[in-house]
C-alpha cells in the first residue's frame, strides 16, 4: 500500500484518514491515561505484551518505550514480560491479567472461566478484567491497521523513547504531531 | 463475568463503561455510516463476515441483519458469503476486498502484496481498501470485547432484524437504547 505518507505506524493512517482518526485516537486515551484502577504503566504494559504477541513492530516499541520509562525496571522489566510474564518481577495479579490479555490476543473465546477466576481469586476486580480484556481487544485492532496497510516502522528504541516521555495523552500527542507536519 | 447487566452484546458492556462507549460507538459510526466509496451494505457485510470468521454471535446476527435488509438478495446472500465468498454472487472487486478482511482477521501480517495486487486489479482504490481493513480490524476489537467478558447473546435473527431497519447511524441507536432503558 502506498498512503502517500512517509510517517510510521499509526501515525500516517491518522493524516490519511482524520474522520477515523478521531475516535481511535479518542479510545486510546481513554483505555491508556483515563480513569482505571490499573495505573498508566501497566496499562502501557498490556498494550506492549498483545502487540509483541501479535509481531506489531510499530506499536510495541511505542507502548514498550511508554511503560518503561513509569516502571522503576524500566526496559528490563518490559522485556521479562515479554519474553515470559510468569517469570517476571510482577504481581501475581498482573500476572493472572497479563494472562486474560494473552488469550484476548487469540480469541473473545479463548478467554475461559478459569482465566476470570485466577485473577479474581489475586483480587483483580471486575473492572480491572474488564479493562484488561478492552486494551487487548483494542490493541488487536490498532496492530492490525498498523500491519495490515503495510505502514513503515523504526526498530531504533531511541526513537519511541523520546515521544514516551510525554505525560500529555494521546489525543495532546498526535494533535501536536500533525501541527507539526502541516 | 458479571457486570451486572442483562442486556446482550456491547450494548451491556456499553453501559458498563460509558467513557470507553463514546469512541467505540462513534468509531463503528464513522466506519459503516460516515463517508466510505463502500455502500453501508458492503460495510455491514465486511463487519458480518469478520464477525463470523472469529465466531462471535452477537456481532455476527446484529450485522448480518443490518447487511440483508441493505441487499435484494437478502440475508441468502449474507448467508453464502459467511459461507464461501469465493463462490457468491457479489462482484470480483468485492471478493478481494472480502480476502483481505479474511487476512486481517487472521493477522495484520496475514495481508499480503498479492492481496493488494489481486483487489486492485479489480480497480479497488487505496480507499476501499483502507477502509476494508479498518473495518476488519475494528471488529477483531469489538468481536474480542464481546467474548472476552462472555456476554449475553441471543440466537433468534429476528431480534436483531427488528434493530437493522434503522438508518439512523450507530450513535443514535445505542443512545436511544440507553434511553429507553434508563
Amino acid at each position: 500500500m502506498a498512503l502517500r505518507t512517509d510517517e510510521p505506524g499509526i501515525r500516517g493512517l491518522f493524516r490519511y484518514q482524520p474522520e477515523a482518526a478521531q475516535p481511535l485516537n479518542q479510545l486510546s486515551e481513554v483505555l491508556l491515561c483515563g480513569d482505571s484502577p490499573l495505573s498508566r504503566a501497566e496499562r502501557e504494559l498490556i498494550a506492549a505484551y498483545v502487540s509483541s504477541l501479535n509481531r506489531c513492530r510499530f506499536c510495541y516499541h511505542t507502548h514498550a518505550a511508554f511503560a518503561a520509562v513509569r516502571f522503576p525496571e524500566g526496559m528490563a522489566l518490559v522485556d521479562q514480560v515479554r519474553a515470559d510474564p510468569e517469570s517476571a518481577p510482577i504481581t501475581a495479579k498482573f500476572k493472572a491479567l497479563l494472562a486474560i490479555a494473552g488469550a484476548v490476543q487469540r480469541g473473545g473465546q479463548e478467554v475461559t472461566e478459569d482465566h476470570v477466576r485466577a485473577a479474581r481469586q489475586e483480587e483483580a476486580t471486575d473492572r480491572e478484567i474488564h479493562d484488561t480484556v478492552l486494551i487487548a481487544a483494542a490493541f488487536c485492532m490498532y496492530n492490525r491497521y498498523v500491519d495490515g496497510l503495510a505502514t513503515l516502522a523504526c526498530d531504533d528504541p531511541g526513537h519511541y523513547a523520546q515521544r514516551a516521555e510525554l505525560n500529555t495523552g494521546y489525543v495532546k500527542v498526535w494533535n501536536d504531531a500533525l501541527d507539526e507536519a502541516v
